[in-house]
């Protein structure tokens, strides 16, 4: 798949609220995920698929989603560009609130190699 | 003005190659520009709007620009992105080339304060 292929996959998966099923199809098992921060003594950095996953399916049981919107993809060479706004309950807090996160994304032999998300904290 | 505000402004100034003059308008004294990859022995970081215009200026300097194309802005926050595809001709070798990178910048208080380019290297 080219890069605006596997841009327009993610992008609709993402938007049906499929991220396990993005992560399957089109993430490499070398995969590296780079959040904007970390709690103490914790990385900002996930390195391959199952690290990755665990991290997803942490933020899976613990979040619940109301409405997920996602704009793009920006495709520039091997990279693409999307946002994502998101209205969730944190779970453990019954806390509800918006995320929005610019993500980009690099794509090398058709399947994603590295991701990094930017929002504030 | 708003992340937004910022954001189509931008990308009107860069659409028009007006590249210093959004620097001007829109950056912060305290920018911080980090490109995907720098030199043997020099950094990916440029600090300050004196650093930041100066690799403007060695930019303009040593390419002539025969398009640009830029797409976005989308905003998520106080993050916003776009892309850039560049027709140019990097003049020292006069070797013409297209540049596509994906951008994301962070506004605060109306100004761009971090910038960040993607592209293969």
């Amino acid at each position: 798949m080219t890069t605006q292929e596997v841009a327009n996959a993610l992008v609709k998966y993402c938007s049906e609220g499929k991220f396990e099923e993005a992560m399957k199809a089109l993430y490499s098992p070398d995969i590296v995920s780079m959040e904007a921060g970390a709690p103490p003594g914790q990385s900002r950095e996930s390195k391959g698929l199952a690290a990755v996953k665990a991290k997803g399916e942490w933020w899976a049981a613990n979040h619940e989603v109301h409405s997920t919107k996602v704009e793009g993809p920006l495709v520039a060479g091997s990279y693409f560009t999307a946002t994502f706004k998101m209205d969730v309950t944190f779970k453990p807090q019954s806390r509800r609130f918006t995320m929005e996160e610019v993500a980009v994304y690099k794509v090398i032999d058709g399947k994603i190699v590295y991701e990094e998300f930017f929002y504030s904290m």
